[in-house]
């Protein structure tokens, strides 16, 4: 399914409608974002709408960050048998879905957080782009 | 294990002790730093020397962050069946190891890449700080 390999790497290229599937068959990624000088990641489950990521949050750091420059957010599947292995990154700015309508929305969506805390804000990242690398055997 | 919980978002405090046994066992994490507005993700298999996390890497944007600000590093581990799961981030600034010891310095630690691309540069993540959350059932 691969056409391309990064020279650079070594690393096979993974095409956007392949990232997009990756994506769509995950249930947990990592939302990457610059606050003030530095780096924040937090694993969140999240569902697809079309091509946005949608998730639940808590207040705080992530609720800010709709505010803020654009964010990635990454899977990945990593085998250590056979030490192969692939990522996705997408990148998109993020805002935060009106609160008259985040929690049907959410619902419909089946975006259910795993942990206990109340989680009223929906944030939606708006894809503009996607890149994925594998390692293959 | 768990003293603590964090009441904002329902998540289990993992104290520094756990965390860097947690960082111990992993065999594979996600580099991540700001790069000129942005932000940047890559999955490196590394390992530890001490408390500090060893890499290789291509020329590139991995060695360019080698003089940039702090960087993270996330390993985590997420079970869908059980929707249960842990993540360690630790913080600390890059360096790069000496070109001259970095070959026998990897070999010895075992930093053994994945990919065929040539690697020819060792970083060293210098751990300042390192917190970890997870969700227990």
């Amino acid at each position: 399914m691969t056409a391309f390999v990064d020279r650079r790497t070594g690393l096979d290229v993974i095409e956007r409608p392949e990232c997009l599937a990756l994506l769509g068959q995950a249930r947990v990624g990592r939302l990457v974002a610059a606050s003030g000088g530095s780096v924040e990641i937090f694993p969140v489950n999240f569902a697809l709408d079309g091509d946005d990521i949608v998730f639940r949050s808590a207040a705080g750091t992530k609720v800010r960050l709709a505010q803020r420059s654009e964010v990635a957010f990454e899977v990945d599947e990593i085998d250590q048998g056979s030490r192969t292995g692939w990522s996705v990154v997408a990148r998109g700015h993020v805002d935060e879905v009106p609160p008259y309508y985040s929690a049907l929305y959410a619902e419909t969506l089946g975006v259910d957080p795993w942990s206990e805390g109340d989680k009223p804000h929906v944030l939606r990242i708006r894809v503009r782009t996607v890149s994925g690398r594998r390692i293959a055997r």
